[in-house]
């Protein structure tokens, strides 16, 4: 049994790896729910369903997200009446959510309808939101604070971020399922996802990281930080506003506490002896993720790497 | 003023063309609500849309109903994700009825959130739902009792209906502006539609018979009778299986107690006489619209001869 903590895109790409190197049922996915949000009264869980739609193989390739080939005429209809349709939604995609709000609205738990979506669309590996209750991601900025989606969505990522309140993350209960997939586990993975705002949430969620440090799985981390650039998204950008060096090695230290085995990339081999300086061993890879090789490869690595800490 | 009662296809047809002959503003329209329902969580007014559709001029003129030109990727979708797809919901018109869903779950009466899809669709006549409450209708058949899309829809009409349940629109009270919409006019036109599903809940409605009898204004009727067929629908076989004929006629003796002009088709002249012996008047006129021109036709004629009623 492996357990993967995910972000979005980056994640998806390493658990499609990861689920084509051991059996799915084994591996346990605890995503990320700080950036989910209403749009025209549909609930959008975006870390869940880029999860979903890459482990399905409906995933748009190039965008990373979305239902591949997926029209949008439902929102241009939405626009035409007046609606707000910064947030892409696909005609396929809007299936996906009518379906997920329906069954909340029924009173069925994100958990249950994210297990019932999983087996809809064939998906083995076990998704578990962090968390059941709300828990949005909140940034401030010189615009004022915003939530996740303006910032990511509406604003493209150009506001400059001060501060990345997880306030509602902290004060939630995690699902159930998710402290013991961490401590009743063969080894823990963090994805390669933004530190702030996919990890982040997921860490601030009541008892996950005390659950990290606390498991006797070991527990690795892959760095989403490459010779100082973020692989897709504004990490880069965030560690600077936000007072760290843009480097792996910054990421390793806001992991230090529960981390046993740091992934970097081979273009940051030189940073391995920082990091080992914290206490951390280092594993060097290939940590770009450009192939479906690639994914397995890295996926085959990482595992092999964290087993080995036991 | 001109106040109109309508079901679907043959009602928008018709307003269509009234539309054109006279201000929209002038026009007051009572829809039937009887066949709304609820389709993964969104609120689908079939009745208003088709007639929003058809004022608005996007609708599908082959079908009568739904958005032209639209595609159903996320019905297809929701089908995948094993949901019941039997109700037709294209993309773009999923798009109103998210709109409608979420403006109802905010707070808003139906009739609100049918005046901002007029404003939001550029629609010009006043379009009343003949209720803000429930009031669907069910249908007793042979295979048990139905509700109205699945006898309609999902069942292509195809049992026979032994009895029209009226009773959740009877316990309904009308929407604001509808008794008084009826009351206060310079006339009172009921569209070509089916006398027992499409008028018949309009006229359940608590008060709004009585308000059709008590009007100082003209009553006319459309038959959607023509030839003893029904132009579109099952009205013709509904009038057989409930112990009537199925003639204009019969259409006419529904109506007897508030109507002050009958409208046929030429091809039911004969029947002038046998409608006359009820106690009502009896315009015969092309009712047939085949073209955008017979659908003012219809509009200018029947609209001169209520008026010439008063």
């Amino acid at each position: 049994m492996i357990t993967v903590l995910a972000g979005g895109v980056g994640a998806a790409k390493f658990l499609d790896g990861l689920a084509a190197v051991m059996p799915p049922e084994e591996i346990t996915v605890i995503v990320n729910t700080g950036d989910d949000a209403h749009f025209h009264g549909l609930h959008v869980s975006p870390d869940v369903d880029t999860v979903l739609y890459t482990l399905s193989g409906l995933v748009d390739q190039e965008h990373g997200w979305g239902v591949a080939g997926d029209t949008f005429h439902c929102l241009e209809t939405l626009r035409r009446l007046g609606e707000d349709s910064w947030f892409q939604l696909g005609d396929r995609d809007i299936a996906l959510h009518l379906r997920r709000t329906r069954r909340l609205r029924e009173g069925a738990t994100l958990s249950l309808a994210t297990q019932e979506l999983c087996a809809a669309l064939g998906v083995g590996c076990r998704i578990l939101p962090m968390t059941n209750a709300p828990a949005a991601t909140r940034l401030r900025t010189p615009e004022g604070m915003l939530w996740f989606q303006e910032y990511f969505v509406k604003l493209g990522q150009r506001p400059e971020v001060l501060e990345v309140d997880l306030a509602e993350a902290a004060a939630a209960q995690p699902a159930p399922g998710v402290l013991e997939s961490i401590a009743e586990t063969e080894a823990v993975i963090l994805a390669p996802s933004n530190p702030f705002i996919s990890i982040g949430p997921i860490l601030a969620v009541e008892g996950i990281r005390e659950a990290l440090r606390n498991t006797r799985a070991p527990v690795a981390a892959i760095s989403p930080i490459v010779g100082g650039k973020a692989l897709k998204g504004p990490a880069d950008r965030m560690m600077k506003s936000l007072g760290l060096d843009s480097s792996a090695a910054s990421v390793a230290e806001l992991y230090r506490d529960f981390v046993d085995l740091f992934v970097i990339d081979l273009e940051d081999a030189a940073l391995r002896g920082e990091i080992e300086n914290k206490g951390m061993p280092v594993l060097v890879t290939q940590t770009v993720m450009s192939s479906s090789n690639a994914r397995k490869d890295l996926a085959r690595t990482v595992v092999d790497g964290v087993r080995g800490r036991t």
